[in-house]
Parts: C-alpha cells; sequence; structure tokens
C-alpha cells in the first residue's frame, strides 16, 4: 500500500508550485508585444501549410508529396499554441479574444484537436489515397475554424 | 564482372527516359499561376519559421522549446525548393529570376545548401546551447539570402 506522510505530501505540493512558478515566469519575462509578433509569424506559417494543401487537395497543383511536410508543419504549430498565449497576451495588436483565458480548456482542447487533425493528415498522405488526404485536410480546416470562431476576433 | 547487352541498356535508356518525361509531365500539367501561388506559401512559412526563430536568437521571446520544430519545417520548405520552381513559371506575379533556369544546378545547391542549414540548426536546438543555436541559425538566415541575393528580382 501507497501512503505519503504529511511532510512528503508538503514537499510535492512546494515542488509542484515551484514549478509552476518557474513556467509562469518563463512567459511573464517576455514583452506581450513580442510575443504577439512571435505568434504571428506561428499562425502565418500554419496559414501557409494548409493553404499548400488546398493547393493539392484541389487540384490546382500536383505537389501530393509535400503533404505530410506541410501537415508535421501544422501539427507542431499546434502543439506550440497553449505556449504562444501566456496570460497578459490579450491586448494591443491582437486579435485574440478574452474567452482563451476565460475558457483556457476549452482553448487547450481546440489547439490540441488541430494537432490530432494535422497528425491524421501527415498519416492520411503517407497512404497516397487522395480521398482520404482530402478529408483528412478537410478536418484541419475545420480545427482551424473550432479555434478562431471562438477564440478571435471577427475580421 | 557485370556487362549489359546492347539490348539491356537500350531499355534501361528507355525506362529512364519514361520516367523523366512522366516527372515533367507531372510539373507541366500545373497551370504557372497556381504553381506560382503554391510556391509564394512555402516561401511565407519559411519566412515566418526563421522570423520566429530569430525572435529567440534576439531574446525577445523565451520559445527556445520551439526552434527544432521551426528549423524542421524550413529544412521540409527547403526540399520542396527544385520542385515549386518547374520550368515555365518565371512569368506573372512572381519575383523568380531567368537565373534559375539559366543556372538550375546553382540554384539545386542554394536550396539544398538552406536544407543542410536548417538541420544543422534542429541539431543545434536539440543541444539546448544557444550561441550554437544563435551560429546556426544566422547560417539559415545566409542560405535564405545565398538563394534570393542571385535568383530573387530586387525588391
Amino acid at each position: 500500500m501507497f501512503r505519503l506522510t504529511g511532510l512528503a505530501l508538503a514537499l510535492l505540493l512546494v515542488g509542484a508550485t515551484g514549478l509552476a512558478l518557474l513556467s509562469q515566469t518563463g512567459a511573464a519575462a517576455d514583452d506581450p508585444a513580442n510575443v504577439i509578433k512571435y505568434r504571428k509569424q506561428v499562425m502565418v506559417a500554419n496559414a501557409s501549410h494548409i493553404t499548400a494543401v488546398f493547393s493539392v487537395v484541389k487540384g490546382e497543383t500536383s505537389y501530393a508529396g509535400h503533404i505530410a511536410a506541410h501537415a508535421r508543419a501544422i501539427a507542431d504549430g499546434a502543439a506550440m499554441m497553449p505556449d504562444i498565449f501566456p496570460a497578459g497576451t490579450g491586448d494591443g495588436d491582437t486579435g485574440a479574444l478574452p474567452s482563451i483565458w476565460q475558457d483556457w480548456a476549452k482553448f487547450e482542447a481546440a489547439a490540441s484537436a488541430l494537432q490530432s487533425a494535422a497528425a491524421n493528415l501527415a498519416d492520411a498522405a503517407g497512404s497516397g489515397d487522395m480521398a482520404a488526404i482530402a478529408a483528412a485536410a478537410g478536418a484541419v480546416g475545420k480545427a482551424c475554424g473550432g479555434c478562431h470562431e471562438p477564440f478571435r476576433k471577427k475580421k
């Protein structure tokens, strides 16, 4: 049977709090304006990658061999989302809505959904089955919207 | 000892020519305007990824943990370069110079240099050594310029 003494439990709690503070410090150290600039680069990169994928899916270009790489880049960008929206970066030159921090769990879930959809697209690209690729690409587009709709200012 | 009969050699040559034609057909089938749009997405993605890296290298943000992913995306984008500049896509809404196709070997070498530099950056990012990361990021920036300088119209 596994039992924690009061002291061990206290040390664990102190340790966890220390880690949380460290992580918070890392984010808080950056000027919000610089964080906003950085995350726009990540967003533009993701938009470029999915636009390139749709160029192939719509038959405008025949670069099916590139789709897996674009999908991996999108998945990596999706994994960055929770990092690049630290608390305190909702003001200034940003389309981010306060709902991100009011409903952080939902925001994280939406970012995670994009990551999964992009990973599925990378897998589908490996299969070479264009119908499966198109469906997986559509799911990535939907996952983009699944975050923009509740969490981004209307343009 | 390995010897080819005249017939086997002829068949090999026909096969190789067939593959070359297939590959040429793949590129030629795409509307040049669509190829140009596609490659601009690849270029914008690469520019966003390296700009994000420099945000960290310059100390504006502390996303060192993202650099390897950005570097991999750049390396993948670099590997696409020879594909996305097929012959016949030098006119229209493009900054591509005719020198690309006049000196294709040099162009391919420049794209390959970017791919290597980006792969080195991904390796450096894994080391966590910020001086090495900054040097490797600088080399990626130089490799971008190494292609833009001879092969892109001045802005």
